[in-house]
């Protein structure tokens, strides 16, 4: 192993100065009036943000058509435009959005908890590691910190092939390299035992994951792991790493099915269309609410906030593994992990014999 | 054991290329507009590959009808042509299908999900049989290799009796020795066992499984497997294979049940045929909206993309093991478990020695 | 324990001839024409089998009372019948029905899957037995076929008290002698244990559980089990099977509601009655509609086909352990149990030996 | 320890008598309709015993009003009465009630059979027990007997604080001492060290738990119990009763928000209340459906039946520990403990020499 | 370790006597008449707290809304008053409030109660210390003592972060070390590991419980734990709490979606606002329930307490680490697990010794 690419935390320190800077704790609401106005002004994954577009251009295309009708058209064209007015009016009135979209968003929403759960963290492996594995020299402190480097790059490879963010950060395994997460040898190797297609890489992501072990299985033998017990408790964190790594790349094989979200989509941004003629004012009207919805159509806005935002919700959640708002922000998780490694990998057993208990 | 079956590499590879062609990562879509019409654009698995014959066949019908209508009948046909338009008309708005379909397809979706985390993966036996069983030998390798073998091979044959890809590419026992998955000697130990019928075969696919722990056991024996508890996490991981398998063979007792299925669907396609004659323009019609519904029935095609697409949601999830777009794709998951337990029953114990840590 | 009575293959195969005859692998549809059809036309568990009663009778009350109206009442009567049917119809409109019954079938559906879930399955007992006690002793054989004798003998004994369907094949401890899944002896014995009352014994099924168990401890004493770990993987296989039968067994406490059930189904069914009334055409009816109607209620027919056929949905879940189609085949899953522990206990250790690895 | 107090079969017996009266397993019904009639008429739990007063008391004041409109009110007041009863009928009208009730009441469902598997079950115990702690002398069955009798012990003074039913039959620690299941000196030990304060006491319910290992742990180094995995079998066998012991107690923590309960409850009985007024025939209304509804409210009933009984559904499930019945009935749970852990401490091992496989 | 700083009972209790005045055992509602009546006078966490500032809000505009147009305005104003309020009476009846809050609340609580089996409790740990590490001397007492205490260090550390209840409690880790949790050279030993910054150290809040498991270890060394397989039971139960401390953590991170909470709040408080103008009785009204609506809005309040109510469901749930009625007691939790860590860690062990089983 010669030495092993240590994780250099000052660059380690620079790279999460890059990438975590969009990561502050979230707020959340309670039941106080001031809690209600600090959630509606959010704005980071907010209606605001999500949909301000969409209501800006339905918005520019109603008063465009409540322009023509007024100004431009003559009578013939009135009546024509009125009749589809009508017709917008009554397609909006039968399409069933509400229960649509209700059970829709519940399945993308559970499904999103679902993949959360699913994360890898090494955390256990740490913890088993730092407990059964716990010598001083140099050679204990080398083996723990290689089976934390690998654990980590198996998360990261399996991670590259679905995630945009983790695939923009590391383009190529190359740049694994570069940032210290792995040997040059290592390269290698993962290229020899994967073949050459990335396609058979991406099924192997969990060669790193083998070797973690491996070097496990050589403490044993080596006793620097004191009891069988000890050793398998770190084989299967990893493999519970490995596991979870998985699920996380089966993900693409039970998206929401393409139907149901075409279905759902369709029916929203129909619906979003219709409404833009449907909420013309027009001749023939009752006239006492006609007055404020042909200059504001304040009622149609609302609707419009309600079921696209509703539709929002789902698309920001259903793919979890994005750049969206909502989405889950792998690349802070993998700094996390690196970092977390590193300073019990290597700082925490040293400095922890001056404290504790043993003296 | 002889020299076991080893799975020729070559011949895999082929029969990869001709298997896994259909499989390219499916686009998940998030909130930008790109990936919205990306979204719609999708034709694999798609509303339009679904419901296109639906909604052709439909308007078929229903110009047919119109120009009956319109051109064939006298006034007494006439009149009894518009007592069956409104009939129509009155059934449709009477059928609660919004939350019929909506419960359904959440059942159907649950239920889709719960099958998939059921279906059997061999990669836990491989990392525990990398780390426990690593000798370099001829023996060892020769061990791991039957180990995975029989791993697979249990797995292919409780599949082959309830997915029909499985069993167009595996129609008979024999097509797993030519497969190289089997030796002749082995097809002949589980007609002896398995008895005759097949449903006793159909009971008995994971003897390949008791197979894989016997050799598991033999290796402990030999003292190639070190510890007690190498040996239970290989026992244990295959047979949480076996298990999974079980319950993926299971499912034709927990089906959603008919009587459920065939209301949905017969509420869905009555209110289909219904559609047809109670979108008709009749005498007597408020004419604002006729005008347009009269040569294209948008609402009317709207509401039939809507509820059947959304009852083609459920019939694309209800049998996962089919050879729909949405149903698993068990060929190319078996192809990717043969290759990857090839590579590391073989190839990467050798070539890992010259890289790894233990020089 | 001198010999214990094995479970006699032939006689075993002649009961399974006997009782799988209702057991053909259920088809599942897809998104093809071809499937909804064959979905349409099943029988067994099928919306005609289960509702075709129900409307029979309806369909001859209409016609009672429809004839009623028309040729017997006097105009004072025909006022009175008005009346009430324009009250029932008033009624009916009145029903939530759909969501009452939406939520209710749902619920019912994820308890019958979560119960699916908890029936016992003896296979992890094999899958640990031919691993770690895998003697070809004539005592090892005694132990293993002993073992998974008691294992499905605790299941039985289980099952007898919910199970009508098991029950009726084995009315007394005695008939489970006769069918050679006991002893003379060791019925006495759980006589003496469970004592007298039936209520004892049923809590105490699990007492040829506590026997397996005996049994593979004194295997590990007599070293036929060489290690721990394989004592306590049996151990814990069987337990899992005692635990997942008290699952099933204090099923009666957790029964979906009874006011629940009775809410539901006294509102469908005065639904199904209030419609004989409401369907009648009366005079003062739109005309239109009513020729169709007054001959042919089509649209109620369907209506009681919708909500009787879901409420049917509910009542054939709702006791798994009955005798309906959709119940579970318990007696089946027994055979299927005795006949693969049979094969397993007995007949593969020894056949094993000429072909696999070993030699 | 003393001989420790052997919870005395016979008294237990009597004490079974006074109490499991009440549990004789609880009818399910199938599609037949024998079964719906059986449904229907059950009488405990049913709607009938649970909404029949409600249904009496409004019946009462629905006859109250509709006299005192029709032979009290002069005309002045009779138009006032019209008033109030056109705005009830205003205000039914306009709840939303049975989308309240659907969500809530599968909210508590759920909730309601997820409380029912957090229920403490000692039966793993005894399993573990009688194969690792297998000895046939005194002190062996002593260890045995004291083991299952603190599982018991510990469970009971968890249940004590929450289930009132239990509560009512051990209304003190020393009234345990009286029923056999501890001794004098334990339960001062218990006070010492839970403190005074039953608060403390409520928190520190697993003392027993602890005493129960803690002879485990003296067994195995007695050599009683022959290996390490035998004695943690056990101890986690222990460990999982007292885990499920405290999810039971923090139920309180976890209960259905208050301010959901109240809106659904006030939501409920206000539609009760204004259904009073709203269902009086008044003069003014269609005269055909009145004639009916002013003498027999037939509808109205039946709407209260329906959404009250769908209320106590919720209110019947929402504290499972209480004396409602659909509760759990922790007494009988408590007397099959007892039972079947005096059999299989005392009796079963002794006489189980006789008959089995050892000889 | 020198002696480590044991929390002192005395100072415990008063601060117990602090913090946990506001727990006590919420009553939870059956089926009986005092229950219901009960449920409804609740005051914690109840409808009347919760909404009670809004109802009273909204009724002063009201009642400013109505005077206004009684008394101030003059015809030409009153129009447009009256066209207003029609303006919002359409606008309320086209929002699907129901729908919308019925799947969000279900949403919400299905998330609490995930997030509330996942709060951490030490008691396995404690179970685990008292079995396997039972030795009376000084030193094994002070390594159980160190461990408990380290195990709610590392809990209390995780918790700060998030919880703002805990945070007050313990603003910094000084109050750590003042309240006897921590010792000055451990808080030091925390900084330098965790780095500066307080990002840092939030991910880092597990190093006690490594540094309980170091213990754990130390004692196996000294064979003051007895078997590999207890010190085992120690780490696994250590890193049990470790694991649900760090999903309390990632709470943040799969909050309900920020857009899904704005769509429901804007939805309901637009109709809250929009009841003051729609709820006024204007001329023109049918006068018949209009007379009782101009003085006592009754049934504008009423849907306004049922959809704010159903609203604040959500609220008082969504953070369930705030200091809402509804949010979980985190600091009597601590109390509870220091008060009962201290007496198994310290006081049980000698006390037993008089009573139990041993002597």
């Amino acid at each position: 192993m010669g030495e092993g690419p240590s994780p250099d935390p000052v660059r380690l320190t620079m790279e999460i100065a890059m990438t975590d800077t969009d990561h502050t704790p979230k707020f959340v609401p309670g039941t106080r009036l001031s809690g209600i106005i600090r959630l509606l002004v959010r704005w980071k994954g907010s209606i605001f943000k999500l949909i301000g577009l969409d209501v800006v251009i339905w918005l520019l295309f109603f008063y465009t058509f409540s322009c023509i009708y007024r100004f431009l058209l003559d009578d013939d064209q009135r009546t024509l435009f009125e009749k589809a007015v009508l017709y917008c009016r009554d397609f909006n009135s039968n399409i069933p959005l509400t229960f649509v979209l209700g059970f829709y968003v519940t399945t993308v929403i559970n499904r999103w908890w679902g993949l959360w759960n699913t994360l890898p963290w090494p955390d256990d492996v740490i913890h088993y590691l730092t407990t059964y594995l716990n010598g001083q020299d140099e050679r204990s402190k080398l083996m723990r910190r290689t089976i934390l480097r690998y654990v980590n790059l198996g998360t990261i490879c399996c991670m590259r092939y679905f995630s945009s963010r983790v695939k923009k950060r590391f383009p190529s395994m190359r740049s694994l390299v570069e940032a210290g997460l792995m040997e040059e040898s290592e390269r290698r190797m993962m290229e020899v035992m994967g073949g050459d297609s990335s396609d058979s890489l991406r099924s192997m992501f969990w060669i790193p994951h083998t070797w973690a072990t491996r070097i496990a299985h050589q403490a044993r033998e080596e006793n620097r792991i004191q009891s069988d017990l000890g050793l398998r408790g770190i084989v299967d964190a990893v493999t519970a790493v490995r596991r979870t790594c998985a699920m996380c790349q089966h993900v693409e094989f039970i998206e929401v099915p393409v139907v149901y979200s075409q279905v759902v989509t369709i029916a929203t941004y129909s619906f979003y269309c219709a409404l833009v003629l449907g909420s013309q004012s027009i001749d023939g009207d009752d006239s006492d609410k006609d007055d404020i919805n042909a200059y504001a159509p304040i009622t149609s806005v609302f609707l419009l906030v309600l079921y696209v935002g509703w539709l929002k919700v789902a698309e920001s959640l259903i793919d979890p593994y994005g750049e969206d708002d909502a989405d889950f922000e792998l690349n802070w998780l993998f700094d996390r992990h690196i970092k977390v490694t590193h300073v019990l990998g290597e700082g925490m057993n040293t400095s922890f014999k001056e404290y504790t208990w043993k003296d």
